[in-house]
């Protein structure tokens, strides 16, 4: 099966952590596209990064899905994760949610572990917005602005982990989400280290997108995640306009 | 005071229904800025436009809202909402949420009435972000196609009334909301009908936007709503990237 | 517009302060009626004293609401305020209503500052009454016995910046309310120090009074929010007794 | 032990009706004070009738719990229930609550069949207050005003057969209550005919508040439940004062 | 009446703590049958054990209802009581279940003190199942394992008492629930030193079980909690099989 | 890897239509134990069916599972699954949960269809227990008994499909799940019929379970999910003693 997977943000070194993560959980005969945003911030923080991430997401989803099977968004907090869900043919996972059904099935309750204070509101009601909010114990969060995105894991990898520590001590968590795609691999590196079961947003993503082409959903016809009723559009680009509009009157007669 | 109001979709025609049910509720000295998007679809009924529609909101609130004391998204759904109250130093106010605060101040429970039956979604779950839930008596929404979005109120005002009136009756609302910008007006104009007050979200948004205005809070330094941590970004254009980011560090050098 | 401010307690040093307040909020033309309970307590804590204050408010609504276009309950718990709104024909706010409704609209989570530890529980059940408690991110409150209601802020007003930036810090708060009317001015002479906004509920609940009139709602004949359907009655006034009953029959042939 | 039995109202007629039911529920030994609200409405369907039984409630308590053992609020939805919780130092029942903990320990989802429409709201909002909406399959309540409050068991006794058969076939009830006070009684005469246990507040609260005596539990002195704070108070009468105040220092001294 | 307390437990000692405390809360003429359970663990802290300690009381209660009027289930976290209560002709209390329901009645929220950091899990659930979250205000746990599941009470008694204190004063709790049986008997023996009521679960579940016997609720005909419908069943032994099935046809006909 | 599939009911009918749908979604390699319970019911409806069940599982799980990599209990509404999940070294899913976190990545809201009345409230009860409740839609059952449950698919097959219909249409489903073992392969065979998405949960099942032995998470040493600390035990047959408990002193000694 072919995966599309998406770094809603601009920065190339984070796309290629998502990738070596990825990679490790391809199956045998599964074949990656990376895309990353051609416009947006570099890594998400805040409802209006997130914002503009979705948007990219969408046009890149627009214009790359086809001749794939599934589509990855590969950021945590799942920036446009609905409207790519409605607008395409083919199953769509997101780094949150993955790790969110993953973390379910091995624990009654999860914590989440960040790299900044900011995040943590993005990332509490995006957990919110899909109803996780019972099971969540806690998020814990990093205190000091990153020096440098690409090496967040290197730098502040022990303190990642004594985080961790207290969320199982004094916070009840049953498994740990290590969040944000800048934190790809640090799961695997530290989990020996750890007391529960540590959860990698990317590996989570590749493992629920691939069982979510297994299923073989069909393209419902009913519901709310059918294909958006087709209405006058402008300004979004070819591919994009094809999924969710039909171009203006004035514009269908020139 | 001035006020820059946001219709986050191309419809022009939407824009004027909004304009004038706006200028009844501006107090003297109140002043409006219009503002359509460049780029969308003609109206809002999904996930995926909302995701659009937000990120246009933010193109305009960035480009526009210099010189104006407060900032209204036009759409119900209030695409974009949280994202323009974290990155513009003004009150920002949406159609959505003012209805529900005012809604809350006249009653217990409220209905909501809307435009199509694929939109319900998109609103249970703006209401739900907003913590609402428990006081939504339910959403009711008529069940044809629109043949003209500019002239739904015309076509459908007796059913949108037979609608509210079931809402009070069978599902216990003490509050009506007729949502959606092309509603504008409709609540208005038929209030006398109703048993219960209807709520009409272009007057409540410029009411509550004008109270804030009053309020005149000012810029949060802490918070997650304190201005998003600057970072690398590109491609958002120059209002934007001044707001959310800066330039790459190879941008930058350049 | 003629506003009617109802304090529920006997104090009136905190009416004064009410007042004091009350009157920076109001728009050129709006004129205040301040009113003080003849009986009940000199600040409400708990639920017995809500009561009391309740119907105290009932009272002096019940006999001076005539003439007046609104009604504000201007004690932090909103004693009454769904009685009065229930019986009288026109707008009623309360102090803990507008001030959510106000810090709703400026960030996803608030914490209230509160005058004494005992007045927390009181607080919190009245926020969840209104279905909030999701957005609450915490209550802090004074630890020591208040010497004098009247002069809390002298007293405390350090004590109180302290327990509002440990909000902030620690629990996440957005925006911050310093609740109970003796704190009336609080917000606005210390916000400068605080790193999010400060909200006042006397303030709060003059811009969402004087807002409610200009939404001009109509008094509904249906819903939970219609007048209270007449039945015998005894012993509360004339004034109360015609609008929430009817004289009992043997007095009415008497 | 002495029970004292308040009727909020001032409908002598369902006091009798209320002190019939509660003697079947006395176990020997137990011996009832009836007291009958002298200010107030014939029964309560508002939130302001409960604000106004509520107070009276507590003037009766105030004056007449000495040498009693618990006190028990006869009307459903517990007007003053926590007031009176507050400041009295024996246990305190109420109809509602008891009947929910007893429906609680008979089923999953229990059902509530009132009098009147307008009745359902208030019902809703105590129960939610209590924390049981989860647990509320459903209200029913009857559609035509009553023609006499105290017969209508004997009018609409047949009616409310048929809503409480409806609350368990379509709405999933386990258990019903029959609510309020006029209902005193019908639980027992017709629970032959209902598929579920049918439960009486009036009963069920006699069961509990002996229950309570049973436990003896000791008066606070912490939490939200211990007295509150003394202070100035002005207009209680001498009874109420004495539990939630003191006379102000001016009368103090004189 | 006759009571069966089951404990589900294989400990008799722990079944000796029970029946000395629960002799204290039965009224005169009340007789109590002990039974211990034959097979499953020392004592209950986790979802495994419970899941045993559940069908071990299926067992019983199959066995010994007969010729009693009500069940107690004496594990705290009630293992098996939904169970018991569909299969059984009469009233079933349990321990957490009455205890939560006394609870309510003296406080808005309440603590539970318990034996284990490890069970903590297991009421919490409980606790969630049964809908009473919202009043929940904390557990508090013993930090070591317990050296003689017989003897915490004289072992830990006053770092019991010191996580009760710290439940008030911290937590907000209006009344404490000293959890498990292990600690019958604790919440009366030092009551005098804690500043709210304090709760003993074998104590609460007598007196709700005599309660329920008063109330003397019929067997449901309707609802969830009717017998389970009958149907084929093997290996359940005489009793249990003539509850909840009847034999497989095979069987039925050699 | 090697699966391990618990019937936790005695009906051999059930198991093979299990095992016939799970072979469908058995990657190449993984290799299928099908285990059926020896002592229990046909089929669980009842939360005491499901006490019984979960027992049964455990003791299957305890026997057999060495040599496998994943377990999955094979019963819609997962008897057991907490306390497998907590005793077994290896992974562990059930039909619910693993339609449930699949439903979630397809749309926003799902119903359940399900084959009687009374099997609803279990449902409901376990779809709490997860804290789904938010995403549920409506369950709808058949409302006859059956006839024999391993022809429910033949003789109820378009009444499940009218039962679909209108969960989408009126209570706004975007998945379905269709519930119970004995309805598996009846979500592929009716697909095609439905407007929305269809989902099974023996073959959710298998993908999840088969995705989380490719998580392969590490046994906890933390947390609510390690193993239960080991205590006495008697009864429980050797290969659950192991797992849960030490054999009592006593025993140990001789």
């Amino acid at each position: 099966m072919k995966l599309l997977v998406i770094n809603p943000n601009i920065s190339h070194d984070v796309t290629r952590l998502i990738e070596d993560e990825a990679r490790r959980s391809a199956r045998p005969g599964s074949i990656l596209t990376m895309a990353t945003a051609p416009f947006g911030v570099a890594y998400i923080e805040t409802r209006a990064e997130a914002q503009i991430g979705g948007y990219a997401a969408m046009q890149i989803a627009a214009e790359q899905h086809d001749q794939h099977d599934a589509v990855i968004v590969a950021a945590f907090g799942d920036p446009g994760l609905p409207a790519l869900r409605e607008m395409l043919p083919i199953p769509v996972a997101g780094m949150t949610e993955s790790a969110l059904v993953c973390a379910c099935q091995q624990g009654s309750r999860f914590s989440v572990i960040a790299i900044s204070q900011r995040i943590q509101s993005w990332y509490r009601e995006t957990i919110a917005s899909y109803g996780f909010s019972e099971r969540l114990a806690s998020i814990r969060a990093l205190d000091d602005p990153l020096a440098h995105i690409g090496r967040v894991q290197q730098d502040q990898g022990d303190r990642l982990v004594t985080l961790a520590e207290r969320a199982v001590q004094d916070d009840g968590a049953d498994v740990l989400i290590l969040a944000g795609a800048p934190l790809a691999g640090l799961a695997r590196s530290v989990s020996h280290r750890l007391p529960v079961p540590a959860l990698d947003g990317v590996t989570c993503a590749m493992h629920q997108a691939q069982a979510m082409v297994d299923l073989a959903p069909h393209t419902p016809r009913g519901g709310s995640y059918s294909p958006p009723p087709a209405k006058d559009c402008q300004g979004l680009g070819e591919a994009l306009s094809a999924l969710v509009g039909r171009q203006p009157l004035a514009a269908q007669r020139a």
